[in-house]
């Protein structure tokens, strides 16, 4: 029964998130049934991660297993074929044939993310629901500087929602990186796995700092209290992209 | 009477086009309405660029003249608030007031606009609207060095629509840069004035040297022909950004 993996873009904003729901569209759900009508098999999708309603993806990967086997190619434009002809803000990058011990979302080694901030006076015209608009002038250095302080092995219970459903709030935190680019900040972050609203837990704490209403020690403090309540706050779900997932080499 | 200047950004894929028509959406109908909605003026916005139906603009810039004076930042908060209840994909960037004799299409002595190609197999999902998807892998440098060619002062006569209206089909290429960034091909391209459809025709005939289907030489006649059905073809409006505007220092 041969796996495949596939690369995938998403524009979020359309979609309850990535996994498959009765009633609201979903990415999941979206792919799942373009593959249905490529090759008529039922199949369950298996993603890397679980991205949240409005959540953006440039490589999402998953995993299917199909009855007949079929040219990498083949999979890729078939599968966009048909989620064009549903009109679908998915689109897959690339499909290939992989081992069958080969798990999309249990093989990964790590994740990584992009948050961006547009930060200026004006709404979003071109930019809308794919940034965070900030009015208030951002120090980016200093959130750069703030954000280290969360790098490394914690217990990230502050910036985890309660919904989460990880056994352990212990993460290793390897990036977090603030830049400013004009009127953009960009914030880019990688760990083996992350937390449920880790990344927009953490985007909205140093944004405090990046206003000047906390310091560095205040995110300390919150990071030390392992308590939900000490989180800033939840950055909105349309500024973040889920850019990549590592997978060993096969 | 205050003359003000609005630095503008849109996304111009739900819009006829920067023009007002009696009917369809357009940009510079929506400022129009916003600015009546917030000092209850019925003005004529001058645009110093008129963008076609799908076009869009990081940097188009227009004059209008007001009965009452207003801060800056007044105008431009107020106009994006109008804007955004309306629910418009347009914004403000910056108002300031300008001298009488300012206008924004007669006072411009330099225009820049931005050509996207996404060049990959896969659709575009989070850029959809926003970039030409080419399939076939284009030769960026290629690109580049036959673009030179239509540098300069020429008759551009090949590479106008047969609606364009200007008097004179002699304009002056100032730049036609083709730079290939990952899956992206951007083309700059700046003069002080372009004729109507000049620079999706420049595209359109660029990617066919891109695809090996023309040589630079295939250009030159191109241009030297002085005739629109030498045109290569025209690059679909969607991947075209006006991005700025110049003026002379005020």
């Amino acid at each position: 029964m041969p796996r495949y993996r596939l690369d995938i873009e998403y524009d979020g904003t359309a979609y309850a998130g990535w996994q498959r729901q009765d009633g609201p569209a979903t990415i999941q759900g979206a792919i799942e049934q373009a593959i249905k009508g490529f090759c008529g098999e039922t199949i369950t999708l298996r993603g890397a991660g679980r991205t949240d309603a409005g959540v953006h993806a440039t490589g999402q990967v998953a995993h299917l297993d199909l009855q007949k086997a079929w040219r990498d190619d083949t999979v890729r434009d078939a599968i966009n074929a048909h989620l064009e002809m549903a009109g679908e803000a998915v689109t897959i990058l690339a499909a290939r044939a992989v081992p069958d011990d080969f798990d999309a979302r249990f093989s990964a080694i790590g994740r990584q993310y992009l948050y961006r901030i547009l930060n200026r006076r004006a709404p979003a015209a071109l930019e809308k629901n794919r940034v965070w608009v900030v009015q208030r002038k951002l120090d980016a250095q200093a959130m750069h500087a703030a954000a280290q302080v969360l790098v490394g092995r914690h217990d990230f219970t502050t910036f985890r929602s309660q919904q989460c459903q990880a056994a352990s709030p212990v993460r290793t935190l390897d990036r977090l990186d603030v830049v400013r680019r004009g009127d953009e900040i960009e914030i880019r972050t990688a760990a083996r796995s992350f937390l449920h609203n880790q990344v927009r837990s953490m985007v909205g704490t140093i944004k405090r700092v990046g206003e000047g209403a906390w310091t560095m020690d205040d995110v300390r403090a919150a990071l030390e209290a392992t308590d939900r309540a000490a989180c800033g706050s939840v950055a909105p779900p349309y500024g973040l992209y889920l850019t990549g997932v590592d997978y060993p080499e096969i």
